[in-house]
């Protein structure tokens, strides 16, 4: 507090009031030409920001985490983003303000964002909060370091391992390699990235341009976005990436991979990457791993599984066989912060290998960042085994939940899911309107609500045409009165459904009726 | 609680006993084959969870923030890796454990963390504690959701493009575009990306297979990291990136820029991209931008300014000219997590285009991600401007700092660190035994330490041999002691020298005594 109030003979409430309203910190307020004295002193007053701090974290508390998970609240305030832009007052100016007004934008950033964590939050591959996970989240934000070596993050580096290891041996691996990325679509790329190294080590050196034409594989459901786009960046090119066939389910279809491996072969293209998918993004559909790990042990070509939404399959014993011959991949993509509710981001890229392909891929040897005379082993330092040098630590969030939880809880909420998938799709059986497009694999529930004018209709030459505006509007209207989020989208020549995905072990069939009730409200008008 | 303890009528504080060490959740006691009545149950105990979260929170104020920023409290609790896996039993079991032991482990992951907030913590382009930005991080941690589309991140994605506009507006752009990444080398990917996008629009479907060989162009100050990992991973290859020549301070020689240029012609590549540097790892060093700028105008081609570390300048009236003509790039890397406090990870890359080519060089046309009759502006959707899908919000830590100190204190933080650096460098002229290397122009300082064994013995023949010892060995006995923690590295010739990097607005000039005292006191026998 740089002045006394002029007001302070008015009282205590007054007082009260000029102190909340005033800056928080002062620092605006100095001259930017630092005089001896000024340097001496303390230019930060943790105090008053552990004060912050707290009221933030009340406020935290009561708008996302008691309000943001009652089923009596909203899940989305919807407002047009011109209003919103307006609310948030979003422009940065040359003062700061008041530590009264900075709480309450905490408090607005609260109330106009989605509620993820809410339990009727079923429109993404995440939802819910895992208050464990969340804890180590915070922790991890106020410890504020890289993960780049054991000097600077000791605890981070052993545990990323320890995590590490945790997953390789769920996929079936005793040895192997693996890093922590931001993200799936990274996770994805480095695979490509390390097969393409095996196969031409001289990439690194000599680039792309002193190779053959390369091709990789995926199937035709996922061949929209994550591989396309390493492909992309990474200087293969997407009329590189060989689109395989899939069945009714959305699973590729071995057959046509080796016909498409003989297709690119013909075109002079050099096969070396099979992305498979363990869980695709709309059907949730598992592609056979062994029929894959067949032909690409013969043909000897680099296996992916990307498992970032499925691979929580591997926590349960009932339900792993889905990944069914995982531990023959090269490498395995996994998410926890989709169905294990880490948090964004929580990614792994998993590696069977044990000849440290990943650092010899990725090193630079930067010996002013990795000191080679450091007293302790600099082997334990992972810098060079990323593309990224600064790196967010990614496991203690996941350590610490599983730590909470145990595997054995982990498995019950993979087991719950597909407990609730099961009820969800027996009562849209019972229910009129509800047209399941196939039966779930996985936890994405696919459907079509046809509204009551729609029905019988089935004929009608603008039959899909109709259909597929009933979606948008269910879900412009769920939105705007906020009752709960769901998506959907067109997919395959089918016109748009919805794609219910039921992840969080906080719902209950409470949640699974009102959805389905819901849906039919919204719609009935139709 | 699932069972009545049976010791309940020892009395309150055995039941106490008994509830502090009952598991936070009971959820792995659950049947993974559920009934009805499981699915009917809520999984998840709010109150409990927000409890341990509570605790978790007083847990990280305590450890992290008080002590952690205390200078009476140690930097760093060494522990050799054996004995720190021991202590963190890092194993992850079947079965959960206690809120009790839960809260014992989030503060032993407190205590042997590295204390990047202490006031003595010099070693990293990071250091310091912005309690708004913190708020911002645990708010963005809580609500948990993906930057991509308005539908699920309302705020954050007008809070993003505000930021940017904030960002982009200091470089001196009144129009432009960008995107917030997980690190400046991600960030500095995206550029080489577009430049090569822009130059051979083909290779986005064709790959780098079918361009001829292209030349990237770096100061060899910084040929060692960023700009290798990213012509390594996008098919570029090492080879490919010509090493300019530096002057004394390590900034770029333009005339060796020209003369670069023509040996890549003279070896049939095609130059697309200039890679300058604002502030280099080591040195500090601020390549001249104006000269860089007139050779990328006259020869079109892409001028990239990777100022991650030194971008914090242009926030300063009276030191931005040190990157005077940045104006004239076509793109800028910034991390605010660097000098400006927000925290890992805060990186942005901000484009000089108006044409959407960030859209175009990474849309993936994901129909079932991104649909086409949303009820809202599908413009403001930034998926298809992103290499990732999910993409964690790193905007909102960025902007709450800025509202609670407005523009004037961070000009006020970044004229406070510049006057601390030359006061010790003033200080260290003062002293016997420090020998800086150069003037620094930024607040990187770079010296060497000479011990009293040493002083006068410059002409002997193993002086470099022994000079080059004293760093690691001081650095050892730091982090031994805890005391604090500064880098030092071997660089362009020269021995092991420390760098120390002043950035944090808590330090005061007792700090940058106590650090040359300290290495006075640690290094005085050798």
């Amino acid at each position: 507090m740089s002045q006394l109030p002029r007001f302070w003979n008015l009282g205590w409430s007054s007082f009260l009031d000029w102190w909340s309203n005033s800056p928080v910190v002062s620092e605006q307020e100095s001259s930017p030409l630092y005089g001896q004295q000024q340097l001496n002193e303390t230019f930060l007053d943790h105090g008053e920001g552990q004060q912050f701090l707290t009221k933030a974290f009340q406020v935290i508390l009561e708008e996302v985490l008691c309000k943001g998970t009652d089923v009596k609240e909203k899940v989305c305030d919807w407002r047009e983003p011109e209003d919103l832009a307006a609310l948030l007052d979003l422009e940065l100016r040359e003062n700061g303000e008041s530590q009264h007004q900075l709480l309450k934008r905490v408090q607005d950033v609260a109330k106009y964002s989605v509620k993820t964590n809410h339990p009727r939050f079923f429109n993404q591959l995440f939802a819910g909060v895992d208050y464990h996970a969340l804890a180590g989240r915070f922790l991890t934000e106020a410890l504020n370091t890289s993960q780049y070596t054991y000097e600077v993050a000791p605890v981070f580096v052993l545990m990323e391992e320890e995590v590490l290891s945790k997953l390789r041996s769920l996929v079936g691996w005793t040895h192997g390699d693996g890093i922590f990325c931001p993200g799936g679509t990274v996770s994805n790329m480095y695979a490509m990235n390390l097969a393409r190294f095996r196969a031409f080590p001289e990439v690194k050196v000599k680039g792309q341009w002193a190779l053959p034409r390369l091709a990789v594989f995926a199937s035709q459901e996922v061949c929209h976005y994550s591989v396309m786009k390493a492909a992309a960046f990474q200087g293969i090119g997407t009329e590189n990436v060989f689109k395989v066939n899939v069945d009714d389910r959305g699973c590729m279809n071995p057959e046509d991979l080796c016909e498409k491996i003989e297709l690119a072969k013909s075109q002079g293209a050099v096969p070396f990457f099979v992305h498979a998918t363990s869980g695709t993004t709309v059907k949730g559909a598992f592609d056979p791993l062994e029929s894959i790990a067949d032909i690409c042990e013969r043909l000897g070509l680099w296996m992916h599984v990307d498992a970032a939404w499925g691979g929580s399959v591997l926590l349960s014993n009932e339900h792993r066989h889905l990944m069914k011959g995982v531990e023959r991949a090269d490498s395995v993509t996994w998410n926890p912060h989709k169905m294990m509710l880490t948090g964004l981001q929580c990614s792994a890229i998993l590696l069977k290998d044990t000849t440290d392909l990943l650092k010899h891929c990725h090193c630079a040897d930067a010996t002013y960042l990795f000191q080679q005379d450091k007293f302790y082993d600099k082997s334990l330092d992972t810098g060079d085994k990323s593309i990224q040098c600064g790196r967010k630590v990614d496991c203690l969030k996941l350590w610490l939940m599983w730590k909470a939880v145990g595997s054995k809880g982990l498995e019950g909420r993979v087991d719950r899911a597909f407990a609730h998938v099961r009820y969800l799709v027996e009562e849209m059986k019972r229910r009129e309107g509800f047209q399941l497009i196939w039966e779930p694999e996985f936890v994405n529930v696919c459907f079509w609500f046809i509204p009551p004018s729609l029905r019988g209709d089935e004929n009608s030459p603008d039959y899909q045409d109709r259909l597929s505006k009933v979606a948008p509007t269910i879900k412009e209207r769920m939105m705007k009165q906020g009752t709960m989020m769901v998506g959907y989208q067109p997919h395959g020549g089918r016109v748009n459904f919805f794609r219910m995905i039921v992840i969080s072990p906080q719902v209950s069939h409470e949640d699974m009726t009102f959805f389905l009730d819901e849906i039919e409200r919204l719609g009935k008008d139709l």
